[in-house]
């Protein structure tokens, strides 16, 4: 595949940036510079809105990648916006586990959120506290500020909106496992990766004492990552490079100590990704040594020992010392989410259930995206009857192909498990469904009753999935969100979404969609797999190159570029840092 | 003064650098790189020493400015160094202001004390643990790791040694004050820094929530430094500059409650410079409305309130609320320490007195040196008859100019301050001293009877003063002890050093010798003030300047000087960063 087209594809992994951010491999190290200046120059302060009556109370909860994107692209200034997050900056996660080993600065993956703000004409307002409460019936969310002094409750506050926009994010999931709390390090926020990286460095100063027997140094040196996703995956490459091409210099004894175990639960790693590309990785793990224990569920974690249930083993249960773990097994539910979940009736769910315009369900004022979130696709089955009844225009209780044409692009838009369905089946459009509900039946005046109507689309919700917990949902549905925002008086008046099949009209707007633009999983040794939309996949030094261009073109602010630039060029000169602090 | 030959002077200001460099501000941004990946590269791994037996035993306790550069300058094979710090990297402490406010990054300061050893072709070996008792009765050092896990004393362990080395440095003196621990910041390591960097953004964030008055703002916002040596003061300037250079354009609400106050017990701030220096920095920072309160007594720091005891008020106690306080008023002394200078009958006294061959009195295996230890040089009056006894060859009971001619060098050598002392009564030599001593007789075969002589030399202990407990200092005592270290065997044979006057034969080497390079005063506002030995004063940009050159030429490596100036120059680009991380 030619990389340079690679990379045109590759660019568009997340949301719009502007097209100049691209240019910036080329003129990073000499050029970047001056180009940033001018950037961090250009922009001078938004004169402040005067009238303050009306306006709408917008509260943002969280500034992660949902918040963060929903409040770039916000610009209408009618709303009066307050921001909630117990961190102010905004972290970019992909470089996450690159921290973890100092290929790349904390420091250089995050923005201040008020800088991100700061440049924007409308009302925003940051405060730096956690929403431990949210009372939808009231209409308030009640915080704290995150300092140690306000443990006393003294310093709570309560903020009253109108809209309200949850984007928390989520907490690892340990499935309850017994002693994960205690005893694992998460990858999930800066700090995460800032206590793994002084957690390995100490691994290796404590390997190193003379009081250890060579069996205490080997469990010492033993880093167990539980969870073959892709961050997990990350992790392990990027450990096993830190060791290999760092630290064993430094602690050339400790080589032959030194261990990495990757346990995954199912079958393979990365199983959300193509098969060629979880075959590479596993065999390059195994080539690299570290040892990949697929189907081994971890049942136990003490403060040297992890218990795991090797399945196929009539389940028995396994018992490895080690000095380090890292849990990266997926998402599990914030407390302050769970909580709200029960006020609204949405218990025993993992995330927050919204429709398609990321309302949560039965509540008008709020919504929920990013990890804590899923959009809850409308099943066709459910609302089949109201759909035959909208199209049925002249009421005769048959469908003619000219009524249902009027009503296809509806159809589509509303429930896109439909578009899924044809175009799996390779048909042209609704009718080509039709005709096949109808037997072989090839003319154009086709009618069909209710019953087979549905037995036409009963097999279309079978295409519905669920959207990943990802970066790359998370911003769109903030750009989306904040589009809506935007234009939220104009589709008041001018409906621009599918007809309701249940009501009268029009939805205001078109539903989200999500638009995959493919995933990156670097396996370390500058070796990256690449799989783009439409199954192309690239593994190798190219695709490593690509990511390289991607991410630094995907990093919110020129400062950050350049950071994590220069960040990977003092990688190449002079190694990763392996200083304890 | 021509800023060329300031630099030539003022580079020379710590120990002795490759002179390459001092190119570093020239070559930096741009070759830099390529220069530093060819020094990273250079240096093969040195091949095992072979020979175990009889190497004496070495131990260094401590990773700072003394202990490094005793490593550094190590280069006889015949010793087993083993070296003892909780911290596994050297920091550059005069940088540690810049650190607190993110005009340097933590990590750029630091450098892995295993990769400053590395390259050496002797044998040191590492420990990551702190010391906490010394034996020195049986030769040993007990040490724990210091990872959360050895709190139960399981993993403490034992080193022997046939020589031990003292550098573990001081702790931050609180004078016994109350409140002081519980409720300040101190600024002595990196950990300090970077706590101080975030309490200042917490600072801010806090004074920006919807909660509080704006009386409770002006506290919030209220810094207090106490002390105002070179620390208190750089400190008070970087966050001033902080402050109004980068914290107002994202916290413009902010700007009217943020308040910097400067404690200092004494008649003026800096009183250890030049009164220009000391003139200009109140003047400048009155300007700047920082409020310097002179002869103010901290006597107690409450949560949220500090007291002052201010000199001529009738000791009345004034109190005043703050948010964040840094505390930088000297050095006070380690617990280790203490604990041992009991066994060896020192206590009552802040450092470990050592001789002027840096060896601890009445330990003769065992050196102290840097901010642990102080140099106790002996009186001459206290050796007066033994010195006469010594000169009168004859025993004549008189003392000839030729006689005297033959012991001066030793007599100057071993009581510097005699030399001090001609110097300053401005007299050619000890011959002089003896004229003056006798009237105005002018004749050389000038004979003394020992009262006569004892009347001579009795002003000169006047002289004698205490090394300052700066790096300077203990590099340049690093380095003296590394060199006696590396010709230990010719000494003992050939005896290097002046007259032993108490007892027979030579002493093995020359006395260690401050040698003083002159000392920066950094002010804010690209203002630095530098007294430069002569009594020089340069103040003002081209000193800054000045002084970005001479900090970055003696950084530890190439990859600290590369960071550190790109972190210079990143702060001039994009301003300081001020995420909560
Ligand atoms: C190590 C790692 C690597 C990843 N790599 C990739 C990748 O390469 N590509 C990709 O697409 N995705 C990646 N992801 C996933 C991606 O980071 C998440 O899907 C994305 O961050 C979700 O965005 P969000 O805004 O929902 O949540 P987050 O980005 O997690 O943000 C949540 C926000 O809510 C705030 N918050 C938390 N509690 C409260 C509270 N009580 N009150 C108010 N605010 C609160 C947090 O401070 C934070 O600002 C990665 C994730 C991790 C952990
Ligand atoms: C903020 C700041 C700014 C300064 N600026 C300047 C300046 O501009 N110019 C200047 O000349 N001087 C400056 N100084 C002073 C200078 O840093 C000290 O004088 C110097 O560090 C003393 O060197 P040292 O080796 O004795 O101690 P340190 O450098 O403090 O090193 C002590 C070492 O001992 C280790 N240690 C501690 N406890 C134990 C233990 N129990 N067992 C074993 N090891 C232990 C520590 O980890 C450390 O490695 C500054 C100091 C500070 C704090």
């Amino acid at each position: 595949m030619n990389s340079l087209s690679l990379f045109k594809r590759a660019s568009r992994c997340f949301d719009d940036y502007p097209s100049l951010a691209k240019l910036v491999v080329i003129c990073t190290i000499s050029g970047g510079c001056y180009v940033a200046y001018a950037d961090a120059n250009g922009t001078g302060s938004a004169p402040p809105v005067l009238e303050e009556i009306k306006k709408k109370k917008v509260v943002v909860l969280g500034t992660g990648w949902a918040g963060t994107s929903f409040l770039k692209k916000l610009n209408n200034p009618s709303y009066d916006v307050q921001v909630i997050s117990p961190r102010n900056y905004f972290a970019f996660t992909p470089l996450l586990p690159s921290v973890t080993c100092g290929t790349v600065e904390a420091r250089s993956i995050v923005e201040p959120i008020r800088s991100i703000v700061r440049k924007k004409s409308i009302d925003i307002r940051y405060w730096e506290a956690e929403c431990f409460k949210i009372e939808a019936e009231n209409k308030k969310v009640h915080c704290r500020p995150n300092s140690e002094s306000s443990k006393n409750g003294k310093e709570e506050f309560v903020v009253d909106y109108d809209y309200l926009i949850i984007a928390m994010g989520a907490r690892p999931n340990t499935f309850n496992t017994p002693g994960v709390v205690e005893n694992c390090n998460f990858l999930k926020e800066v700090e995460d990766a800032q206590q793994i990286r002084q957690s390995v460095i100490n691994s290796f100063e404590k390997a190193s004492l003379p009081t250890f027997s060579d069996e205490e140094r080997k469990r010492i040196l033993h880093f167990v990552v539980v969870g073959g996703g892709p961050t997990g995956v990350e992790f392990a490459a990027e450990l096993h490079d830190f060791v290999n091409e760092d630290l064993v210099k430094l602690y050339p004894a400790a080589k032959d100590f030194v261990k990495i175990t990757l346990l995954e639960a199912s079958d393979h790693i990365l199983n959300m990704f193509d098969k060629r590309i979880t075959g590479f990785a596993e065999e390059k793990f195994q080539r690299d040594g570290i040892d990949v224990k697929l189907g081994s569920m971890v049942v136990k974690v003490s403060d040297k020992e992890i218990s795991t249930k090797v399945r196929g083993n009539d389940g028995e249960i396994t018992t490895i010392p080690y000095g380090m773990v890292v849990w990266s097994t997926g998402n599990g539910t914030h407390p302050v989410i769970k909580d709200f979940m029960q006020q609204i009736g949405q218990s025993n769910r993992r995330a927050l259930a919204t429709d398609e315009w990321l309302r949560v369900e039965g509540c008008s004022t709020i919504y929920a995206l990013g990890d804590c979130a899923t959009v809850n696709q409308r099943k066709v089955m459910e609302d089949i009857a109201a759909i035959f009844k909208k199209a049925d225009k002249d009421n005769s209780g048959t469908l003619t192909v000219k009524e249902f044409r009027e009503v296809i692009k509806d159809i589509c838009e509303r429930y896109p498990q439909v578009e899924l369905y044809l175009k799996n089946k390779k048909m042209r459009d609704l009718v080509d469904l039709l005709k096949m509900a109808k037997g072989d039946v090839a003319k154009e005046a086709i009618e069909l009753n209710i019953e087979e109507f549905k037995k036409a689309l009963s097999e279309v919700d079978s295409q519905m999935k669920n959207l990943p917990a990802t970066a790359q949902v998370a911003a769109q549905q903030g750009t989306y969100l904040a589009n809506c925002f935007n234009r939220m008086e104009e589709a008041e008046k001018n409906p621009e979404g599918p007809i309701r099949f249940r009501e009268e009209g029009r939805h205001r707007f078109h539903p989200f969609r999500y638009k995959h633009l493919g995933q990156f999983a670097p396996l370390g040794g500058e070796q990256t797999a690449a799989q783009l939309p439409g199954d192309w996949v690239s593994i190798g030094q190219s695709s490593q190159w690509l990511w390289y261009s991607v991410y630094a073109s995907k990093l919110v602010s020129w400062r950050t570029r350049v950071l994590v630039i220069s960040d990977w060029t003092r990688r190449f000169v002079f190694g990763r840092d392996s200083s304890g602090i």
